[in-house]
């Protein structure tokens, strides 16, 4: 397993900046800017949802024209810039074209992300001003970058690792996410940037970010809502002089890129909206991994079952219903369901047995319910019905997210 | 439109008690049973969760052999009898044998109902008595039955109609029903038992059953879980002599059966765990009525659209993000959303057009939010891609949910 870092020293050849524009009050950080100083190859993952973002239609068409030499992505919050017509677009344009002059480049070398409410036009002033002063700080500081991204995120997200190629040399790949509410089981991306300074294959870049994103964005569920802004994007400046090229090298860069979006996945759900524990739910023994996947999202997104982990509460049975109604067939009398405390796979070692043949285990209460108090607990569904199997990070659902959400435009 | 009684003072026939058999602390009424003088056509809609309860197993078998010579229904709350493999299928037929003995009839003729926690096998000698109880009390007072199989509703649910046939005689429908929580889009019944005292013919009971159902407690969304419990029952004793024959009959019984069904399914909203608010939610101008029921459906299950609505939150971006998430192909510049204070399907008086042309339409946030702060909004999503429509009856996701649900076993 690759070693993820919680940090980002430095990324040869980008430099970031995060700034207070003043679309957030009293100064706090609300506009980020990630540079290049070379032409980079780059690749997008977008939200699936039929209404997209002005700056999610803006990045799918410059992808389209240019895969091969984009400098910049520049990011506000507070203002999603969806559901906003076609002035939406051209403001999206706008904050391109201005950030481009500021850097020197071409206006279809610069990406855009927006994030927070949505039917709101872009206030252009602001978000004008935000580009002079983060294009007049760019540096090294990606903790400022990641905190210029957030909403409401508790805390900056970021993960790098170093890769040593089979050359003898080292690259690095490091990201930023946010993202805390509007997580849904597809494309649960929310935002995120992430850079690598090795040499990308042109034609590869897309396939190796959606294969990442498949086993990780795609696997965490805060709340089941997909945004209109989901963007994950990836730049590949190669500076390091590394070019990727046997097939091993290939593996552990995709391998490498997995662990860096499965650690901004993860902390987006440790960091989702009023969430005080973390799950780690598997199904397994079903049909297909697709059927294991589709029962997880079922049993995750449930708002029963959510509010069971926020009371503590070894609430098996709601566990089971919701998988009975995920709408492929499961025979109850097959169904296995083990608990056990912290982030694991291995259900021998210290897991609860809670129900089998179609009715309880016989568990001990007082057990089940220490291990549903722990703040990280494993959830293990076997099917009994086949070979698939999937994991989804999935969090409770309580009080502060209704409070957060029912209050947040105010 | 049927005029429909919130309460029912007696339909011929039919002997009805409520009880505490001690299943419930404090003497709260836990049981229920509803016993015909005469054999009745019966018929049922069951969830289709594929984790079923026992009772709802055994009702199915009961009501394969026997349509038209069913006697009674015995109800316990506190234990859904659910998850409880061999056992809990002896435990539901030993409830039907105790019943059949009181009140003098065939084991084949009892229909049995259990509302309440998962995993736990039925206490036997509770139910015992409460049949003992019941058999003993039987009468007409509804009040008290609608009362015994209430589990977190916080009122009895009551319907009742009287219809005078072409034939000038007049018979009645009347059902009661329990709520609260794991409302579902699909058979949202929880426990509902309606009773008839027209002659119904034995084939046409179950379609008609079913086709009520569809559009009423079908469309009603609390939080989006199907419970391993939901049944709906159709008893008919034929008490009136009165025998549906013409077609007029016919669409006469079965527009006053939907009656009763959508003012026990709106009740079931209304008083749906934790629910401050009352949201009448049509979708139109889709495809076909299944796509629009498809995105209304999505729309109603949202947290972020149910914690705005909690807020008081005119936030119509996440109901318009939600709809795009549906699954199904909708174009942002067609749709077009407005509000409108209380339960009305028209949307030219006083009603606020909040959406247009894939922006907002420059409304008054004071009198979107005044609508909003109302007790019942309704609120109507046009596509505009075609002549599908769907309402669906949904509700706001509170605090109180959370405290219900995180507390529930304890």
């Amino acid at each position: 397993m690759t070693e993820v870092n919680a940090s980002i020293d430095f990324v040869p050849g980008f430099r970031v900046a995060g700034v207070a524009a003043g679309l957030k009050k009293n100064d706090a950080l609300d506009m980020t800017l990630i540079v290049s100083d070379t032409p980079c190859v780059a690749a997008g993952v977008f939200t699936t949802n039929y209404v997209k973002a002005a700056p999610v239609l803006f990045d799918m068409e410059v992808l389209q024209g240019n895969k091969d030499h984009i400098r910049a992505v520049t990011i506000n919050t507070k203002c999603a810039n969806a559901c906003t017509g076609d002035q939406g677009l051209v403001n999206a344009r706008e904050m391109a074209r201005q950030t481009a002059e500021k850097i020197g480049c071409g206006l279809d070398e610069v990406l855009v992300m927006s994030t927070g409410v949505i039917g709101s036009q872009l206030p252009m002033e602001k978000i004008g001003h935000g580009i002079d002063l983060a294009a007049g700080s760019l540096g090294s500081d990606w903790a400022v970058a990641a905190a210029g991204i957030m909403t409401t995120d508790t805390r900056p997200k970021m993960a790098a690792v170093a890769v040593t190629a089979s050359n003898g040399k080292t690259y690095h790949i490091a990201g930023i996410a946010k993202g805390a509410g509007m997580i849904a089981p597809n494309m649960a991306t929310m935002l995120s940037v992430i850079v690598t300074d090795v040499t990308l294959p042109i034609d590869t870049a897309k396939g190796l970010l959606q294969s990442a994103s498949e086993t990780t964005f795609n696997r965490v569920v805060v709340d089941g809502d997909m945004s209109t802004n989901d963007t994950l994007l990836l730049l590949a400046n190669g500076v390091s002089g590394v070019t990727l090229q046997s097939p091993d090298d290939f593996t552990a860069f995709h391998e490498a890129l997995a662990a860096v979006c499965r650690k901004l996945a993860q902390d987006i759900v440790r960091d989702g909206e009023g969430v005080t524990k973390f799950i780690t739910l598997t199904v397994r023994g079903a049909a297909s991994p697709e059927v294991a996947h589709q029962i997880a999202n079922t049993i995750a997104t449930s708002p029963l079952v959510k509010t069971a982990f926020f009371g503590n509460d070894a609430n098996w049975g709601r566990i089971v219903a919701a998988a009975g109604r995920a709408g492929v067939p499961i025979d109850p009398d097959l169904v296995r369901l083990w608990i056990a405390p912290g982030e694991t796979e291995d259900f021998n070692l210290g897991s609860l047995l809670l129900f089998t043949n179609g009715m309880p285990s016989g568990y001990g209460e007082e057990q089940a319910t220490a291990i549903f108090k722990e703040s990280s607990v494993s959830i293990l569904l076997d099917l009994g019905m086949g070979l698939g199997s999937a994991t989804v990070w999935t969090c409770d659902l309580s009080h502060d997210y209704v409070s957060i959400n029912g209050d947040y435009r105010s």
